[in-house]
């Protein structure tokens, strides 16, 4: 992990936020390369979930919406973590639940738990909410204050009925949306694992209740594979459901899909089997009907929801561990990320070989071709084979270098990261050919 | 205007967020149309200003940084709004310089304005501050205090010296991003002109400081000349230049792109030639060398900069705005979108002639290829020419029709929404031709 985290800093893919005021608990800015990997798999998501199905609306709904929202949600009343505080020296604050998981993991007593710092006793545990709250307008009391979401779900039922008003579908089908979620944690992160910050991708699908199962199953296949296709390892993916202890009240069943991160196997996205909790909570709060009516039976009913929530920062991590490899070039270590090329923050390099004799203006012309299309960079400094050295350890899977021979007969040298072989191929046709290798990968 | 909000509502491209909880003030969600429709404006950013250029990284930096800064930046002494309320019976918040811009227009002497609910008399000002505060941890007090970005600049300003470090570049480049702001505004919005979070698209371009000036006018001209790619008319868009009274005290020249609105002329963008305020501040507060040094004459020095900041709402509301129109279609009135079809939220709807005679399978098919590389829409439901208007009110540029005869030549009929012609083309090489069509628009 520590290697990975590395990479990120040195490649600036990711880094501390606010570094330069040393920094701010739990959050990460991500640079040129990392934002380039967070919309590759943003899209992959979207193209996935929405461009290619018609049971799937998209939404992108506010951060702060009414606080009757997670009134109806529970999220103001539970959703909270057990805080305690060092009574000895240190006085530092700690979640019982994790001193407590670490306790069973060494073979201890989880009711005899002290501050792991400096051995003080510790408090009695208070809830602490883990929303964070604000007020709009200029007067802070209890009814101008606000939350900013704790997640991305309860915008997609807020919008329920209206949805149904425009979008013309009828169960089952869903409303998708990808976006920022904050949650005032205060146990260390892991770097991009766990973050005040974060983005969702998050889908609620809403079934006749009599089909809620089968469509339960059929998203945690339907999910599982996503990962697999954007390049991790089976092996290290699996699908954990939970057990009745730790399912939510309105669950009937939930799902994680788990990465094993070098951290341990760790959640990447839950799905979960919600019942028609959230569609029952919200009709009461707001004395709104949320029933949806079938035209041929005449009978309303409110349909069950499966919700596969996708974390972005986590997805990225794992596609970054996954990715993360050094091998032996010439008696040299080379460090590498094998990305999937959907997910390659750059597509391709060109570079010509030498810094003279036409080949940077050549190199030049086919980059500025290439990156109408493609995420392409140029670079002509330095050595080639450090100059591939950088790409490999950005991940980008294929160079292109311009050398004497082009200007013979057109063509170039088209290198493959992983495999490193170089073939010599045309000009003309070029992005097509680079189309066809990232689709066909 | 009112037609625009009504369409967007009835259509669902936008809409008032929370709505079933009586909504909240000058928040909307975004349903499947707008959101398509914003992913268009910001790739289409992202491509002009990142993808296509190799002078421009992009970051995506935290929403919650570090307070100081906030301190640094000036904006937790200065960001704020003269605030007074009223003293008679309906103690409503104005703000102050909105009520005296009214005054003057009206003829009125602004030293005199009045409550214009009740007519009451108005408190003092005091400085209300824009920004919304929240705090990091369990505890309330100064120590833990954080804000929610009003801008994203202030992030680029933080992490300049981590992208010198890994990106390779030197002054002039830039560092570009897109993501949310918060504004504690008090004033109604109109629509999504002015809303409490909102989605900004930035570029800080950091220049030596003697070519400050003629950047600023390079920055002015391509930023305007993207707006008239995008389908605004360059009738109703302008470039106003700040008086010496509007401008910053650390700005030598901002001028602010605007749009004829249904509302007036107002700002879709700001172009400003900041200087080295925000690097010679955050180096001040941070204690850390921002400069760039110049690796030939070994000076170092602080970057100007000049800031294009668009916001991606007012772009939206003027494309919306400048594409609403209605004509008349033998005898009935059509509510069209004329939207440019690089932003179109649809590109284009398959639809059978009939519900019979293989017409859904073959359209389905052909809708299925297309969806692959591009936004489809496929459509069975009711008559024909009531399937063409519904795609015309979300502006969708093309229409495939599947007839008769595309079973004896594969071909199908090519609707343009503008012109309302319709060409036989052939299945085959559809997508193709749809692309050349769109990017040739």
């Amino acid at each position: 992990m520590d290697e990975v985290v590395a990479l990120c800093k040195r490649r600036g893919l990711i880094f501390p936020a606010s570094e330069i005021y040393g920094g701010i608990a739990n959050t990460y800015d991500y640079g040129h390369y990392g934002v380039l990997l967070k919309r590759n798999v943003t899209d992959a998501w979207w193209k996935a979930m929405i461009q290619e199905r018609d049971d799937i609306v998209a939404l992108d709904s506010a951060i702060i919406q009414h606080p009757k929202t997670w009134e109806a949600s529970g999220h103001l009343a539970g959703f909270s973590d057990p805080l305690v505080q060092c009574l000895g020296k240190c006085k530092k604050r700690y979640r019982l639940d994790h001193l407590q998981e670490e306790a069973v993991e060494k073979g201890e007593d989880p009711a005899l738990v002290k501050c792991p710092t400096c051995g003080g006793d510790l408090s009695e545990p208070r809830a602490f909410n883990l929303m964070f709250q604000t007020n709009i307008g200029p007067v802070q009391d209890e009814g101008s204050t606000v939350y900013l979401r704790p997640e991305t779900a309860q915008g997609i039922f807020l919008d329920f009925k209206q949805t149904l008003n425009y979008a013309r579908k009828k169960p089952p089908f869903g409303i998708a949306q990808i976006g920022k979620s904050f949650r005032n944690e205060i146990t260390p992160g892991n770097f991009i694992f766990r973050t005040l910050e974060f983005e969702q991708m998050e889908m609620e699908f809403f079934v006749p209740p009599d089909e809620a199962e089968q469509w339960y199953e059929y998203w945690c296949q339907e999910r599982l594979s996503w990962y697999v296709k954007l390049g991790i390892n089976p092996e290290r993916l699996r699908l954990r459901p939970h057990d009745a202890e730790e399912l939510s009240h309105y669950s009937s069943g939930t799902s994680d899909v788990e990465y094993l991160y070098p951290i341990g196997w760790s959640e990447l996205e839950g799905i979960a089997n919600r019942g028609n909790f959230d569609l029952t909570q919200h009709a009461e709060h707001s004395r709104e009907k949320l029933e949806w009516k079938d035209p041929q039976t005449g009978k309303g009913y409110l349909p069950h929801v499966i919700e596969p929530a996708a974390g972005l920062g986590r997805t990225m991590l794992a596609l970054l561990c996954e990715a993360y490899d050094q091998d032996d070039i010439g008696g040299e270590t080379r460090t590498v990320l094998r990305l999937h090329p959907t997910v390659a923050p750059i597509k391709v390099a060109v570079l010509p070989l030498l810094r003279k004799d036409g080949h940077p203006e050549k190199a030049r012309e086919i980059y500025t071709a290439l990156r109408k299309r493609l995420s392409a960079e140029y670079d002509e400094g330095g050595h080639i084979g450090k100059r591939y050295r950088r790409q490999d350890e950005i991940g980008t899977p294929y160079g292109i270098t311009v050398d004497h021979q082009t200007f013979e007969d057109d063509t170039v040298t088209l290198r493959d990261r992983d495999s490193l072989t170089q073939e010599r191929v045309p000009v003309e046709g070029l992005v097509d050919l680079l189309e066809a290798k990232i689709n066909a990968a």
